[in-house]
């Protein structure tokens, strides 16, 4: 007890600094946010109720410079929708890696949603992935588009396509995972065997094409417009396709090869497209 | 010193007490993960890392109610991009509240971004929000309508677009905030003067209309496709364009009329527009 006594006053030292310690410790929140509110001046972005680990020393207040921020050049801020569509390129060089065939339903579900003259919805989206019709298309198209260059088309308009870097040879014919041939039905077929008028069949047909562009933008696959001149008879027949038919365009879809390139062209400013009145 | 030391157990034992009170909770913490992680196999998805003032008691295992859960019936994901685009509509009833200028720039920009027959970029899109302007479009195009509807075009055509109850009237023309009239040009001209050919004008512009519309249903905006039959020379009159420019279609673009009504239409199923080979 002699012992105990003596070193009474060192133990009890010793506990009160303890105590101090642990207490700090546990208010130490209460003790933040009465700094972060003395600071709220000083820093106004610091919420309030940030109760985290951050600790907001002093001397951190050099971490941001602030010079730097007042010289931050300005830019205007660029909208997504059309940031986004103005990406889309018509690319040539596509990839034979393979796309899941439900992108490709979901695109032409998409494209199914267009406007139609009274509303007849006159399209049919042929989808080939088989490799041997691949082949086939590629053939008469190549054929065809041989005449053309050569012969149909004319020097002006070979001329003004060089800038493009075309000619008759289509490789993505072989190589894209799918061929996306839009047909525009010129009349239906009703069940009682009658013709159904097709008012405006090429208009809303196109027009489902323009929103089957923007889908495969919206879901990264690329493809060109293609309008294969005087292959259309004969595609048709390969596809069996009725003689209501008619080819409009030919998609090859998929992703872009790594290496695709594309003709360096600028798009009209809004005022050279656009008149307000 | 004799009333300390008779005190000093006493003492000791309250220091004990606040100390293992601080300690405890200062120390909560680790306490709560270690019971976290003894509850993992039976709770899975608390977070061990979480660390917020969630207080996880045993008698909480009773608020899901786990046969519900297991019960719910499962449906099939639908895609975002198809499900915006499927809710679409034409949209004859426009409200009057104004739309920012430059919503409308972006989606005219986004329109041109569409691909062109030799990036010729064939189009004119003519933005009308002139009250004067538009009703004197109004007067055109419901004077040729009317004649539309009694006699040019038949007795057919009437008949098939009694469904969407549609007739001369035309009140979006004056009510919508902005009339887009979409010109295609049938060929350039070029600075020395010359004609610059423009092929597949009808085809890029109509294309670049599907990318428009699209762009409408992203920024929440409706309109409905019209191509006022005869009606082009005198708007192109009225709207001073040049003679290489002809109507394409006329878009009334607003937001919707709070009591704005469609047909109650149905798509076409995807293996009605869709062939796969």
């Amino acid at each position: 007890m002699a012992v105990f006594s003596s070193l009474t006053p060192v133990f009890v030292a010793v506990l009160c600094v303890i105590i101090g310690f642990l207490f700090k410790n546990s208010q130490r929140r209460q003790t933040r946010s009465k700094q972060e509110r003395s600071d709220q001046t000083a820093r106004p972005w610091v919420d309030e109720d940030l109760q985290d680990d951050t600790e907001i020393k002093e001397e951190e207040d050099d971490w941001l410079d602030t010079t730097e921020e007042e010289n931050l050049p300005h830019i205007p801020y660029t909208p997504a929708q059309y940031s986004l569509m103005n990406l889309r390129r018509s690319v040539r060089f596509i990839s034979p890696e393979p796309v899941p065939k439900e992108v490709i339903d979901n695109v032409i579900r998409t494209a199914g949603t267009a406007p139609s003259g009274a509303h007849t919805e006159p399209w049919t989206f042929v989808v080939v992935s088989d490799a041997d019709v691949k082949h086939k298309i590629r053939e008469i198209i190549e054929e065809e588009e041989e005449i053309n260059y050569k012969q149909r088309m004319g020097d002006k308009w070979v001329h003004d396509l060089k800038k493009l870097r075309t000619n008759w040879v289509k490789e993505y014919l072989d190589v894209a995972p799918y061929l996306i041939l839009v047909f525009k039905q010129t009349y239906g077929v009703l069940p009682s065997g009658k013709k159904k008028t097709h008012y405006y069949n090429e208009i809303s047909v196109t027009i489902s094409c323009g929103i089957l562009l923007a889908a495969l933008q919206n879901v990264g696959l690329v493809t060109v417009t293609t309008t294969p001149l005087n292959c259309g008879p004969q595609l048709r027949s390969l596809l069996q396709r009725p003689a209501n038919e008619k080819l409009l365009m030919l998609l090859p879809v998929g992703y872009p090869a790594s290496d695709a390139e594309v003709p360096d062209l600028k798009r009209k400013d809004l005022n050279d497209i656009m008149v307000t009145v």
